[in-house]
């Protein structure tokens, strides 16, 4: 078993990415062979790239106002306690629409955080 | 691409178990063959059993206090934003310890909501 705080989790190298900070909360690292948490705050203003990739994301709302696009270029609100799933390969990207953190869980399969 | 509310979520039957909800947030229904984000809130006083089983749990604690209880024995205390992740076959439950709802999202693959 392990157990830790969100606090105390390092971020990842994210400075490819302006306003993003990412967690591995938990992983492989961990001993989890088989799903990955990670936590991503976006700054105000900040979002994801626009993309896909051949593996699925479950994803909760945890703090603040933003969007999610959608494949067809569609914004959907997003807010504390939504869930989302989204495909592999289907193309979408988050961004803060509010004035504070806008934070999210994004699971993964482990082929995700490689 | 599905989104939801925590709050529009239907509660599965868990009337074997005092005090304990559950909803099933994101999982097979919706397309995710891969991962399964479930939603449990424990009355004050509620408790999961004491159990184990050959699949993984994935956690996140979202309100309230509560103690997971490891294959020791030991208790360990637990509150909001802390994570754990229970390997295969590891005995564990979780209880209420605090006076309001204890809540925690668990993250499973598939054959663990089977």
């Amino acid at each position: 078993m392990v157990i830790k705080n969100l606090k105390d989790v390092p971020h990842e190298d994210m400075s490819a990415f302006k306003g993003v900070k990412k967690q591995i909360l938990i992983g492989p690292r961990d001993g989890s062979e088989e799903i990955v948490m990670r936590y991503f705050s976006l700054e105000p203003g900040g979002n994801t790239p626009y993309h896909s990739h051949g593996f699925p994301h479950v994803v909760k709302v945890e703090k603040g106002q933003g969007i999610i696009i959608d494949k067809n270029g569609k914004e959907h609100s997003l807010e504390c306690n939504q869930v989302i799933y989204v495909e592999d390969d289907e193309v979408h990207g988050f961004k803060n629409t509010g004035t504070g953190s806008f934070d999210f869980i994004c699971i993964v399969p482990p082929r995700g955080e490689n």
